[in-house]
């Protein structure tokens, strides 16, 4: 797409120079633009064009935009739909590439509409211009204050290093308000409108090349280009900015309900969600989450571990502390002997020196209890970081005295070389007292409340560590090429057991010993060698369902059997149509457990790998591990390392326990295999993978090719 | 307990005058006090008494109490604490029944602290007085203006119908001043402190009669007296009543810094948990659930069904809303036609009129949208409920145009014949512009966010529905009396399994058929009878598990091997150091799942029913259906039906399914049989209980008795 392959989206949102076009006094998103480009501290130049008024909003307007004297940077166009094309063709005649449209009726509303906005694309394209929207409300640029936006924004407007992107115009004020409410501030807020020239991912690429920005938040209802969006979130890691994602769609109905709104198809949530996991994008549930966990990581960074040193001044609120801590994987070490000691120093002694930390209602008293608590246990050496129970102020008798004791503590949090962050007790705003003493005292950020700062803290440990081994290089998926030894068929339909598992054995993956015969003699004769009991299998290509058709005899411990065995196969596999079938014979192999490794092909992301138990077990834990292709083999062990009917099987055996590194091996090669096939695989299925201490072997095999 | 067996908790919480005895200007809990009961309202009398000042917070004070000239309701004692008992003691000898104990230094610092707390409540005993603490701050009846309470009470001070009782003083502050950001109003509030003398169950008591109290909020570390509890909490099922509880403990951790702040045992947090939903105990884990669901149940009562109609002005929000209403177990319908066509009516054209239902941001434009759809949605004979997204104003550029907007919508809530819930899209407070506009248009509560806001929905339709089951009678666990048969032997120790199966089947309870012989002739005999093949297990009274000493033989499928069998199981038992040991035959049962029914009793709780998979499910899944005796058929039904592993095996096999209503009876039987025996009883267990579609039948038993 040529047109946006130029977005240069930082100087996008940097305009000097803004034309409203359709200004008019009549539309209360006019009003709010032109408002909003006033009061939050715009240095450049605003123009308002109305070929039917000379004055709007009080001000001169022009009657076009080619009667304007000067460049013009951006055009936000909130005409009726039918002149939006004559705009913005007329606009780039000028010089004006950029563009916001914030005038309805194109895609949403299906239709006609849909046809307008294919229009508008091509019309980009063709003028090599960019177009934010349609059917957008605009950004709101709070570090350069630069606020092209269609509704009142809240004041006061906070500049700080969040970047927000939203597919959803009505939820931006919410998200605004309640960034606000927590004193969050904003680096860049875009509305992406219909994203019919623009897409997330641009905006998103250029937050994460923008030095103000240290985390961003998106709220999603589909990733409308799922490889884009894979590599920007790459990217992002790379740069240590933390994604956070509050992605709808993981019930059937927001899925259909989200098609009706946007057109867009939302995909299968778990492939999604597989892929977020992999990419270290962090999903969260609710706005609260997007802009907590958000604005926590741009305050504090990647933390260090998962070891937490909890400081309160409430037994009831360390308690609750403790139980979501749980929740949330967060351990909470013991202090060691000489923290213990040193605490047992500056607590009344009434006090348990024990990690949740009760510093005790003697707070009230001492006002320095705290802060002396805190220096103790940030010094602790077992402990990676300190989580504070501390709010703002809604209220104080006494501002002065409040405003030394924040400074005293804010001092002793930065002067710590162990990160302390602070969280209040429940989700309320930080009114005018607590930004007064916040702003004051140079206080860091203070996470709303408990219940949100434990899941945001959650969050920002798994992601660091996320980091952590993408810096260590853990991340990288193996690159292998295909080997084709001789003798397989052309890649078309589906292959037999056979070219399958011989393809698979050429290309690492361990195959059950086989041997290919064509008539009942050789049959026993190979069941000699191999050692009864055996099976015997038709192996005829474009056989998908070997057992479907009878085509699978198992048990079979003599010659005789193996004889009988021999001839149903090859009269099932003749009636069901297959000519020229010939058999494998397998060594029967028990014990292990079975698991199935399949690659298939979503539609969004691409080829999947999924792990999961097979057999009845499947359906009754009902969990497979979901990878989106290219993996790595450390994701792939974590992956089999989640499958908890997996690790409860390998105890409750008593036995030896299955190689789980060797495990993930083993399947991250058939992941690998399958993505070095690319588009030319339809599907490829190891189903039963035989696991157990002796070995790992597959049993059969699928691999069916995208040509007819 | 003479003393707490006379409480009347809403007298208590109602006095007409107040005496602060150890009043001081150096102490801020004397200065919050007394300014607390200055400025809420209190339309009594309030006398400080301070024996070495003759004023106190610029008030005449008393030197004594002796010196009051009236009579005194409360006496609220901040005193040191070794004057607390005379003060008490005077107190009682002039009248006073009822004391706060703001002071701390009782059990909750140990040694000589928890004896002073045992004096103290001989002291309450001896004079038969009711004190609320010690170490507590005290109450806030909202309701009535009446305020005792240690800490500076944030204003304003909203009186409402959420009665709250907190286990821990600072939380009381957190939750207090959450309340108030979402203008939920307080009937009343009591901090406990140490819970010495006044419990929780005597205000939850009291709680429950007061007709202003609708819904009644807990922060417990400890449910000290879980039979008083679940009197009560049945008390408040009758009345209709819900109860919140937000319960620490579910961690390790949580529930030893329990033990340490309290000193009291947290006890087995399944337990409490079971029991909390069989006693319909709404269980939460954040302070903000805890209010924003109590305060919706206070302010909707019960709702009818889980059917809800969502009318949002946004498609993003409606979105999350329906992965939400997923988590929670809500359903969203579809539309009738009728509703359908009449929304089309009423709606923008490019509408889309599904559910959730986004009436579009048309809203900006047409003010009545809403509320139009509102109406047509409320009608709806498919839906339950409607939730409506819409927030308070958290500014307004025309308060007069808001006022009239949000009293039509008022109104239309008011007037539809379906319950109408408001609420928020995420959790900012309402400030004094939302206030204003709410007073004013006499808007219904709005719950705070979308993400609180469905969580405690969620809440509201499980309580609503285990209410109509209440109300129906399917609560009501069967009253059984054990039949002993003639031959069992003294109810002490460990009963062999054939007295328990004697025991059990004279109750109700099926059993295998089985035969107790002496000889292995016998043996042979009672094998031809039943039928090949059979099992032979060693009968012998005080044998706990015979498996552990080769007493269990299976798979006898000749009269030899039933001879050897009995032989060598014979024998296992006298070198066991048994007997007089006998054998029991028994048919050999193949196929169907094995369940282990046990009842153990639980030190807090009492008899506990558990079900669960037997074998290696148990450990795979790692879930078992708890409940506490005595229990419903209908809660065990429902206990059954919650076990995943079950279900999906019903499914796996293929064949017909399990009877689950005949197998709650039976399991229901057994537990009611163990709650019949009551304290004579120790364990119960029928492991396995063998389920098919063809039968129910415990194949073994264990019966375990308090005596040796």
């Amino acid at each position: 797409m040529t047109g946006t392959s130029t977005i240069d989206p930082m100087a996008f949102f940097r305009p000097k120079s803004v034309a409203l076009v359709g200004a008019t006094d009549k539309s209360g998103w006019s009003v709010a633009t032109f408002n909003n480009l006033r009061v939050n501290g715009f240095a450049g130049d605003v123009y308002l064009v109305n070929p039917k008024a000379t004055e709007v909003h009080d001000t001169p307007a022009f009657a076009s935009l080619a009667d304007i004297p000067a460049a013009v940077d951006l055009v936000y166009v909130m005409t009726p739909i039918g002149v939006v094309p004559e705009v913005i063709r007329l606009g780039a005649e000028l010089g004006t590439r950029h563009y916001v449209v914030l005038t309805a009726g194109y895609g949403e509303v299906g239709g006609e509409g849909a046809v307008r906005e294919r229009e508008l694309l091509d019309l980009a394209e063709e003028l090599d211009v960019t177009i934010l929207g349609p059917n957008g409300n605009g950004f709101i640029n709070a570090a350069d204050g630069i606020t092209p936006y269609g509704l009142p924004i809240p004041q006061p407007l906070i500049a700080g290093s969040v970047g927000v992107v939203l597919q959803s115009g009505a939820l931006a004020s919410s998200v605004l308000s309640f960034a606000q409410s927590r004193n969050i501030g904003i680096s860049l807020l875009v509305a992406m409108g219909n994203e019919t020239v623009m897409s997330v991912t641009d905006v998103v690429r250029g937050l994460v090349a923008d030095p103000k920005t240290k985390a961003i938040a998106l709220f999603l209802e589909s990733v409308r280009k799922p490889e884009e969006f894979a590599e920007v979130a790459r990217a992002a890691l790379e740069a240590g900015k933390p994604i956070v994602a509050l992605k709808i769609g993981r019930s059937v109905k927001a899925s259909r309900t989200a098609q009706a709104h946007t057109g867009a198809l939302v995909g299968d949530d778990k492939t999604v969600a597989a892929a977020f996991e992999q990419l270290g994008v962090i999903r969260v549930v609710s706005l609260e989450d997007l802009i907590i966990t958000a604005g926590m990581l741009a305050a504090t960074g990647p933390l260090p571990g998962k070891r937490v040193g909890v400081v309160t001044p409430s037994g009831g609120a360390s308690e609750i502390i403790a139980d979501r801590a749980e929740d949330e994987g967060l351990d909470l070490p013991e202090f060691t002997d000489e923290t213990t000691a040193r605490l047992r120093e500056v607590l009344p002694s009434f006090a348990t020196p024990n990690n949740p930390l009760d510093v005790t209602g003697y707070v009230l008293l001492d006002r320095e209890l705290m802060g002396r608590a805190l220096q103790v246990v940030a010094a602790d050496p077992g402990i990676d970081f300190v989580m504070m129970l501390q709010d703002l102020p809604r209220q104080t008798p006494d501002p002065q005295l409040a405003l030394e004791l924040y400074s005293r503590n804010a001092a002793t949090i930065r002067e710590a070389s162990t990160p302390i962050i602070p969280v209040g007790n429940v989700l309320t705003d930080i009114n005018e007292t607590g930004r007064m003493i916040q702003a004051g005292s140079d206080y860091p950020q203070v996470a709303g409340g408990i219940e949100h700062g434990l899941t945001a803290l959650g969050h920002a440990v798994r992601w660091s560590e996320t980091l952590r081994n993408h810096r260590a290089g853990r991340q990288q998926p193996p690159q292998v090429t295909a080997a084709f030894p001789d003798g397989l068929p052309e890649r078309r339909g589906s292959w037999s057991e056979a070219s399958a598992a011989k393809f698979l054995a050429a290309n690492g993956v361990p195959m059950v010993p086989a041997e290919l015969v064509s008539s009942a003699d050789d049959a026993v004769a190979a069941a000699e060698r191999i050692g009864y009991p055996v099976v015997v299998k038709a192996a005829v290509e474009g056989l998908e369902h070997k057992s479907d058709i009878g085509g699978v005899k198992l048990d079979l411990a003599s010659a005789e059997q193996v004889r009988e065995a021999v001839e149903q196969v090859l009269g099932a596999t003749a009636r069901a149509g297959h000519e020229g079938a010939q058999v494998l014979v397998q060594p029967q192999r028990s014990g292990g457990t079975e698991l199935l490794v399949g690659v298939v092909r979503d539609p969004a992301w691409g080829l999947t790998l999924a792990v999961a138990l097979g057999g009845v077990w499947v359906e009754l834990l009902g969990e497979s591990a979901l990878r989106v292709l290219p993996v790595a083999q450390d994701e792939v062990r974590r992956a089999i390392g989640s499958l908890r009917g997996l690790r409860v099987l390998q105890g409750a055996r008593g036995g030896e326990a299955v190689d789980i590194d060797e495990l993930a091996r083993v399947v991250t090669q058939i992941g690998a295999l399958a993505h070095a096939l690319g588009d030319e695989l339809v599907a490829l299925e190891v189903n039963p993978l035989l696991v157990s201490a002796e070995r790992i072997e597959a049993l059969d095999a699928l691999v069916t090719w995208a040509a007819e």
